[in-house]
């Protein structure tokens, strides 16, 4: 029996990184940008904001004019007007004021703001009880963004932060890469289309189909099902060759037949040069994947075990999508501390992901581990989040602490 | 000056869940149910899988028929066919087995599969080398999922491993929540649409518009926008209330001006009873936050400030529609680890969110505060997560190991 030449997880993130790149790049509204990546940097065309404003609700002054005035000694202000939002400050002269509301303009030769609390007002004078400094309560004409200055660079992903920067900078379209379009194959004799009512004798539906599509969906990507390939070579190398032709990357969820696999690395061999670049992933659960870079595009055979194919397309599926996006990737794994319920035994030179479940209890956060074959998706349902057991680990005992990463 | 009277953030949280509640139900197909939440239990209409199945490529048996096999004393076995993939397998009698792949069907009166590499096979007869118990290398009906229990609960959010099991029941549509329609106002005269080419002195775009829009879209919500109301009472008041007949929570993104804020209070009291439940909270920033319960439905009201806007609609916006969308939010917050540069000072009695830049050094993360006035998108879009200072803690140290929440 031949033996499975398997990789590390981090080497087959390293060759997704390597072997493939960003898709081509197009102009969006920047309203419907969010989540792309830029594929271009962008430079600041205006300063923001546009003027020197005050942050707070109060009277715009020359500062010297304030100098040496307290509590006992005010300085005495002619106000000569308000700051009407939107519009421009009337000017103001020595040893005069002006009105002004938060985010308003400061007039010319006024370069700071007094805060209402600080004053009296009398007739159209006032009374300001301490001294300020320029610059005190003002923020400056583009010292948010200064005019030139590169703001984003290629490849940093549009979050809502960035959306309300470029939009205050009058950015309306933006290039961004386009997000990739999958092919997705499913292959199996024994399985049948998942809105199939009644099963026969032997027959399973096909439930990787929409839960891949969905996670898919769920990284910026979209989904073009191809069917289910029956277990005969030219059929399936047929189908292939024209789906990867109108996709970005092409994904088969293998049946759990030793014919279905067979076929998938022989397709995956024939597609394309340089071609198989993984064989196996030393993983649990997922081990049997295939990746080959198939004339530049991607290529992933996941395992048929549907909780294994789920692991895999959420690990390496969504690397794939990251790189072909464009991001810049930072690859922080966020979690949440939690004290093992109970042991975990590992084998070393395996990475292990063990399906837990988090508990709450009047004074901890319990890591449940939820076990049970990786055909079973009741198991993967009941967990909230999952265990990574580096390959270098033997084990884990009751009572540690460990980090848990939520899956939502 | 009236003092603002604060809630703490939690206290918020539970009045959302106190006060609002999930919205009607609707029936969808599985592939677009994905992110909603449900609104009935389930229960298994038939077991999973519905026939015994092999879990590995071998021969078909009754276990008995292998007791007592060994290397050196191998039972004899008649190899009476193949068990095709997604058809019934043919029966065997005493004494014989029956080749099967991974996932193929038991025959009638099989109880275990003997692995491969584990037999011998010469003419139509396999040799067994070792002896194998009932059950072993099969997963039995109904083992995944058995008819008539309860699998998922009302409230349970759908993620791709929900999606993957009820296909694989023949579950095709799905009775889940609405997600909200947000109502979405800005408010104050400097204010104008951030499609504006070029500013007039005194004018700064609405870029809170988009960026909210993007937040709230990425949180399973959609927006209606209102657009940018004046700062004149009537038109505000009519305006909203029209609004809010349409939708299921409204939101005002306040300009910086006390008018608007004033208009968004006085509007938020008259809009409906009970009316307003917060008048700020004790967070940094966004304590300027309005929050009131308008004839059932929520109204919020963000401070002016785009990175307040921002921070208090990502945990109390975020809240609301999760509150409405159904979801029974288990409330984890997944962080990662880093070492802080610099000191962080922190006024006791409210929550601190301090953004922060993760920098990867040679040998560690380093968590580096990203400082700026709140008026400034600049510093949250340099920032790729946050760090939370409770309100009991007066300010963390440089060198401490913090926990960071990543926004991406």
């Amino acid at each position: 029996m031949k033996l499975m030449k398997v990789t590390d997880p981090e080497k087959v993130l390293e060759l997704i990184t390597e072997h493939f790149s960003a898709l081509h790049s197009e102009s969006l509204p920047l309203e419907k940008a969010g989540g792309r990546c830029l594929s271009d940097k962008i430079e600041v065309p205006e300063d923001v904001p546009g003027f020197d404003r005050s942050t707070v609700d109060g009277y715009a002054v020359a500062a010297r004019d304030t100098f040496g005035s307290s509590e006992g000694v005010p300085a005495m202000l002619e106000c000569v007007g308000e700051v009407l939002m939107g519009q421009s400050a009337p000017p103001i002269k020595n040893g005069q004021c002006c009105l002004v509301h938060t985010g308003g303009m400061l007039p010319k030769s006024a370069d700071a703001v007094v805060m209402m609390e600080d004053t009296d007002l009398t007739d159209n004078m006032i009374q300001c009880f301490r001294q300020i400094a320029p610059g005190e309560n003002v923020i400056h004409r583009g010292e948010d963004l200064k005019k030139g200055d590169t703001t984003l660079f290629k490849g940093h992903r549009l979050r809502a932060p960035e959306i309300g920067m470029l939009a205050s900078l009058g950015i309306t379209t933006v290039n961004v890469h386009r997000p990739p379009l999958i092919g997705f194959f499913s292959s199996g004799d024994e399985l049948v289309d998942y809105n199939t009512a009644v099963l026969q004798p032997g027959q399973i539906r096909d439930s990787n189909a929409p839960a891949l599509q969905y996670l898919a969906e769920q990284n910026g990507a979209s989904v073009k099902y191809g069917g289910i390939l029956p277990d005969r070579f030219e059929t399936f190398f047929e189908k292939s060759r024209a789906l990867l032709d109108e996709t970005d990357l092409l994904v088969f969820s293998g049946g759990s037949s030793v014919g279905s696999r067979d076929y998938t690395a022989l397709t995956m061999q024939k597609l394309g040069k340089p071609g198989m670049l993984v064989e196996g992933i030393s993983i649990q659960p997922g081990k049997p994947t295939l990746l080959a870079n198939c004339g530049g595009k991607p290529v992933l055979g996941l395992p048929g075990h549907p909780v294994s194919a789920l692991n895999i397309f959420a690990i390496f599926g969504k690397a794939i999508i990251d790189r072909l996006t464009g991001w810049n990737r930072p690859g922080y794994d966020p979690t949440v501390k939690a004290v093992l319920s109970r042991n975990i035994p590992s084998r070393s030179g395996r990475t292990d992901y063990v399906r837990i479940k988090l508990e709450k209890t009047i004074d901890e956060l319990k890591a449940v581990p939820v076990f049970g074959r990786s055909g079973m998706l009741r198991t993967l349902s009941e967990a909230n989040g999952l265990l990574i057991v580096p390959s270098a680990n033997e084990g884990l005992n009751a009572g540690e602490t460990v980090e848990v990463k939520i899956w939502e």
